[in-house]
């Protein structure tokens, strides 16, 4: 297939196309092939962004609890991290005032991650409008890390659907299609931003693999809609085992986790290498910001799996 | 195969034990999979060697003409670059004492890169020996390109086999074994520094795509000898024609290309722009330095094609 030549930084316009009518149809976008970058996954998509778009001495909010790479490859920039921290008596909703509060000169983009991991959570339509009103005011980046978009159990707005020029989306086909070791992904802008980025990737990187974006191509036209019904159904199960073990947590609105504490709180990091003995992994919560309390139940095992695991951890709590 | 999960950022633990076997075999190394790390290709290599060893302020020699991204892959990360030229009256061979004036306290890393792109050029023993001292007298990095070792017609040393444990060797299956689209190549180095690498590259991309890491160690069994027996026979037709057409050139001792310059020095931007329309391409001397004059002929296709690339250059100068 000609495999052996170099191909475009961006990615295959034939799948860059493709990706664009995906986005459209199932993110309310009103992109087109321009808009669509492809990445070794949606990681190295967000290191781009953070890395192109920010300089040295800026600042970028994440909301926590947060999946770790945002907050490292903002430190690994040389970029200051505010972070604004949600709880579970809040529903893991952010406050607006404190995300004004964090906003300086600085500032120059928040990051979004909906459905969260680790919560679950999903943000109510009329908060996620207010955020993003902040952010056409103070005119930031917007970086919405959306890779669980295909978990989604509430309603659910792509930031696509806000048609913002400053935004960025991140995909990753490693949740939507399962393909997390293929390592690969997407981002969707505007072109200015697109082409800004794809001058890093064509440093760093060439090109993504080849095969793989053909790989990922003919996976666009499976119907995944069945991962999100498999995903439901264990999470569902997990709730219910959670609540007979009288853990804390909120409801999932999407993604694949329970992020939960005890009543008596514990060390979660010494509880997950412990559990570890046992052959169950668990995320502690300190990975996710300051939340020792919390540990992370993923639902990627199968239900039979996921008693025999919660079985464990109930015997060690 | 369980493609759809991580894996470990340094590349398959099995696809490292035979890239370390493969190197002692065929670079003279001595080293293990520990001193092994697969990257999506040999730049991804540089980027990281350049990104994560050196700070901005450090410098950097590199000698040129010389591939482009050393450079870029410097400056992207506030670097400073001290470039050795040579000339094709100097057989593309650099001076000792210019390499020694360039270094100060700020010097960290020379690059080599043999057999050279573009010039062919596979430094004489003696002249690599000397190189190497200045780099351990200064305890500078070295990090040594050598992604066309299979493309070697002269007597041609690794860096690997002096064993410094200051070298980075980059190598990749796009040259070796026509790979290019899939983007996979490995480094090559003493532990400590193959770490300090991993750390950035789980960063970036978690890990190098897996699908790619079995395809490329399936072809390590390959026999690739016939790669270079072709690329050779094409290069010496290449400079058959070169001769008859009066260019100025030093027979190459490996690699792909010929870099040669008229007798009347020309714009070769404007050249290779013109033979684009024309469905020929050369890359223009500009890109590898200070060398507006000489551009470079790739010996990638078949001898057919060349002869008729060839004809259709002759009719432009």
């Amino acid at each position: 297939k000609g495999f052996g030549k170099y191909g475009p930084a961006k990615g295959l316009p034939e799948f860059r196309t493709k990706l664009a009518e995906f986005a459209n149809k199932n993110f309310d976008g009103n992109v087109n092939s321009e808009n669509v970058m492809v990445t070794p996954g949606a990681r190295f998509g967000v290191f781009l962004a953070i890395t192109t778009l920010l300089n040295s001495g800026d600042e970028i909010i994440v909301i926590e609890p947060a999946w770790p790479a945002y907050r490292q490859c903002a430190i690994n920039a040389g970029i200051k991290v505010r972070s604004v921290k949600t709880t579970l008596e809040n529903k893991w909703e952010p406050n607006v005032d404190e995300i004004l509060s964090c906003i300086n000169n600085n500032t120059k983009m928040i990051v979004l991650n909906y459905p969260n991991n680790p919560t679950g959570k999903i943000l109510p339509r009329k908060l996620q409008d207010q955020i993003i009103e902040i952010a056409k005011k103070y005119e930031l980046y917007i970086l919405s890390d959306e890779i669980y978009s295909n978990y989604s159990n509430a309603e659910w707005n792509s930031i696509l659907s806000y048609d913002y020029e400053k935004s960025i989306v991140t995909q990753s086909f490693s949740k939507s299609h399962s393909m997390t070791g293929y390592r690969i992904g997407y981002l969707i802008s505007n072109q200015k931003i697109i082409d800004r980025l794809t001058k890093l990737q064509a440093l760093c990187l060439t090109n993504v693999s080849e095969p793989i974006q053909y790989t990922a191509m003919k996976s666009l036209d499976d119907n995944v809609k069945n991962n999100g019904k498999i995903v439901k159904e264990r999470l569902t199960k997990l709730e219910e085992i959670c609540k007979e073990m009288e853990l804390e947590f909120v409801k999932p609105d999407g993604s694949m986790y329970i992020f939960a504490r005890t009543k008596n709180s514990i060390n979660t990091s010494e509880l997950s290498e412990e559990l570890l003995n046992y052959g169950v992994a668990i995320a502690p919560g300190i990975g996710f910001g300051d939340y020792n309390e919390f540990f992370r139940i993923s639902a990627c095992s199968d239900i039979k799996t996921l008693i025999e695991g919660m079985d464990i951890l109930k015997t060690s709590l």
